[in-house]
């Protein structure tokens, strides 16, 4: 089937945007590079990236990272924040999230979901 | 060639974070789905999307447009920022910021470049 070139047929995209504390950036930037694929798995999953910030600007906020998620429809994305897959691609950052909990320090990062529709290409 | 799928091979992503004053988000809109197609004639240039926030809360302040390009290395997208394509493709939005200023108004928006590699897919 040929798309056409700018149409965006419905995509959506889930942009985790998720800021680390320093001690913590090795170990997030290791489970990415050795992540467990379960997201692949899903129905209408497109693809993913993980976008790294090239901030060397001391002065302001660091930016945070981007986990960008392209899905054939918001139905599909939906589906796997339900699914038995979420928690087994996130099961390593949940258990340290909880460690630093049990220990009484602050989260290793922090972490939000922004939603959009693709407007155009 | 086959492309090893999670490799990154040294592609950037330049992504530039766009706040519209709301009357103005119409217009904005309209440029996007009828733009003038330069960036794609340059070389390195890999893909583009546009993404609109789905962010109803009115309560929070209100997510901005994500201009996201994806090019082979920093270097090309370096060289996009420098060449007349990016002038011609945002020509009409240059026209509307400068026109605002002629008339005293509030610029119609405002951008933020944010540039990364990708880590992982």
């Amino acid at each position: 089937m040929e798309i056409e070139s700018k149409s965006t047929q419905g995509e959506f995209v889930a942009i985790n945007y998720i800021s680390c504390q320093e001690h913590y950036l090795a170990r997030f930037e290791e489970l990415f590079k050795s992540r467990a694929g379960a997201i692949d798995r899903l129905k209408g999953f497109l693809r993913m990236e993980v976008l790294k910030p090239q901030s060397n600007d001391k002065q302001s906020e660091p930016e945070p990272y981007l986990v960008v998620s392209h899905w054939e429809n918001q139905d599909c994305f939906q589906n796997w924040v339900k699914s038995p897959e979420f928690h087994e691609g996130h099961r390593r950052a949940f258990q340290d999230m909880s460690q630093a909990k049990e220990q009484g320090l602050e989260a290793p990062m922090h972490s939000k979901f922004v939603v959009y529709d693709v407007l155009s290409r």
